[in-house]
């Protein structure tokens, strides 16, 4: 008897018949002889209309109160789960968060997981229990809610999967797997049956939406294998997972994207230590997230200094940067907020020198300009202009060969 | 500084606009120098949808997830409360049951608080906070959320009251105190400035439904004074407690009605005993609440025996009740849908013979036939045609003078 966890998103329990379509696939996994734990996010779109009657009271809510607020959301589908499941006549119990003993810091509205108490869950599966928690949520050692913030739900499976033992982590979504590349953008794409840990994370940091990160993480940091797949149909998915094949093998695994990059270039900047920080620092005590950066070989001590930002922060990340230009004797301050990045990502990369040039090469092919580049060991990304990401993507793919199923 | 306990119902919190007024009600308080604890019911209608979305999963929603399923409907309303004070400029914090120390037993549905911890509303206080707790809901010993059934929320503020020693407990709704009569049928009902404890629960049993039984009675048992007001005037409201100016007042407080009212009669008992048992036990045991019991005088050891039900359970009263009565050898079981109850009320009734006749005779000259009778120390209630309810209601009010203000 093996022990898995499931969960289930937020689309994938959208209304009472998804609820029941739900419960029938669970009751499968138990049918098969199996412990089964389910972790579930709110239902369609609860937390957006949460959140909007949060805004009809204050202009801002503040973190704690927006957190019990939400985590309501996750409870609703977690009892409508348990009863649908024992109307079809299985055993089975909902748990809140705090009840599934998630304990977390006490950073509201972005919470992380401290650590698992699962004499709960086990005394309920023990009693033979579907046990349905409530995703995205925790509670504090003062006993206040907190919620996880983006990808909550991902990482309270792979949390209690961890602290379970469980054997596999399976992530229903409304999408059939992880893909070569956006199936949205590139109707070439195939699902990959298999991808590592770190490919993962670069694939969905870098564009592709599919788990989040941090889930992909705890499951490599506890070596859980992480299925996505689709909840609507029985097709097989893909498995995230460790295992040792992958680090032998030299391929391009998939192509990400993402459309929201503009970028800001501080030109002509003496080349002295402590430039860089009296940059960054200020961005950061704005709360101005940075993305890429490269600083430019120094030509007579003068060099220049490149930074991506997300779209919507870019007015104001050159509030900030303007007067530091001045300051430490830039000659300008530019920026460009029509870019796109493209990514490909594959185990192994780094070590064989092809795919850099491959993949130059092919975008100068289409006659698409590279403004930046920067890699990481099993990651090459180009900033280029946003009206050729998907142009790229298309070359990038066929180029790779990714058309061609594994 | 005094403590007091505030309670809001659901259609006073039903929309943004009206929990930003409540938010603004709760702030003058504090603006006093009060120390405030706020109670608050779902919005709206919001249990009535929960239950609906229920019914969507589950023919037969079991009590336990249905319980957490509803306790999220005081949270969602608590939160936004908090949201609204603290926009307001207050500070305020919402808690859960469960962090607001109601502890209670595990009888899902219909939980009866067993004690209230009070620590963390008492450090909430101290910090300067205004405490916003979600009514309706406890958890028990094992960490699983109960809700307390009809008038939890009421029952939450009184138990919060007297665990805290609070001042006073106001418990604010959509109707402006506590009346003669009910105001929807009779206009001329009066507001009473003031009620005592066992009058009131006498009133509210017997057809008023302004504040639940179970926070009157747990009111009375602490000595925590109630005052039940309007959440949108600010009208005086009535104040329930325990004075002594009441013990030696003479004179009818109120007149109550109920129009659920459906009559069996087993009609030619043999009078021997146990025939009462061999009824009652099996309609317990068919969960139908019995309400009146008349058993007539004895006549060559053959009697009759008449109760009511909720018209909702008469058909399955007499199929419980025929196969008994022709077991035991009545001659006879009939039944009465259309009925209705008025009853009097007021302390000190009993010892003043005076009452009944009068009740009675007003009746009676208004041609209204009284089927049944029962009495208890502070009521007299005759049980009539439903049609003559509302005529007997104002008659009553004329003839014991509560149309006179006091």
């Amino acid at each position: 008897m093996a022990l898995i966890v499931q969960k289930y998103g937020g689309s994938s329990v959208a209304d009472a018949e998804k609820i029941k379509n739900v419960a029938r696939r669970i009751a499968q996994a138990k049918d098969k002889g199996d412990q089964v734990v389910v972790v579930v996010s709110a239902m369609g779109d609860t937390t957006d209309k949460l959140i909007e009657l949060a805004g009809q009271v204050s202009n801002q809510p503040s973190d704690r109160e927006l957190d019990l607020l939400l985590s309501t959301g996750e409870i609703v589908a977690c009892t409508l789960l348990a009863m649908a499941l024992k109307a079809l006549g299985y055993e089975a119990i909902s748990l809140s968060g705090a009840q599934a003993g998630i304990r977390t810091d006490a950073v509201y509205s972005r919470a992380r997981i401290q650590k698992v108490d699962p004499e709960r869950v086990i005394s309920e599966l023990d009693k033979g229990n579907i046990v349905i928690v409530a995703g995205f949520q925790g509670i504090t050692d003062e006993m206040d809610i907190t919620t996880l913030g983006r990808g909550g739900s991902d990482t309270t499976a792979v949390a209690l999967a961890a602290s379970l033992g469980a054997e596999a982590c399976q992530i229903y979504t409304d999408v059939e797997g992880v893909y070569t590349a956006d199936p949205h953008l590139a109707s070439e794409a195939q699902r990959l049956p298999e991808i590592g840990y770190d490919e993962m994370l670069e694939l969905a940091t870098y564009g592709a939406k599919v788990v989040h990160p941090r889930a992909v993480e705890l499951g490599e940091l506890f070596n859980i294998p992480i299925l996505v797949a689709s909840s609507f149909t029985n097709n097989p998915g893909t498995l995230i997972h460790g295992g040792a094949s992958m680090e032998v093998r030299n391929k391009v695994r998939g192509v990400a994207y993402d459309l929201d990059v503009a970028k800001i270039t501080v030109v002509g900047v003496p080349d002295r230590p402590g430039i860089a920080a009296s940059i960054f620092e200020p961005l950061a005590k704005a709360n101005i997230s940075i993305d890429t950066i490269v600083q430019n070989a120094s030509i007579n001590n003068i060099t220049d200094l490149s930074f991506t930002v997300a779209k919507s922060q870019l007015d104001r990340a050159m509030e900030v940067v303007k007067p530091i230009a001045r300051s430490i004797g830039a000659r300008e301050c530019v920026s460009d907020a029509r870019l796109g990045k493209v990514s490909i990502i594959g185990t192994g990369m780094q070590n064989t020198p092809g795919f850099a040039a491959k993949m130059f090469g092919t975008l100068s092919e289409r006659g698409i300009n590279i403004q930046l580049i920067t890699t990481s060991e099993i990651r090459i990304t180009c900033i280029i202009d946003e009206a050729r990401v998907k142009d790229a993507v298309h070359a990038l793919h066929r180029a790779f060969e990714l058309e061609i199923e594994e």
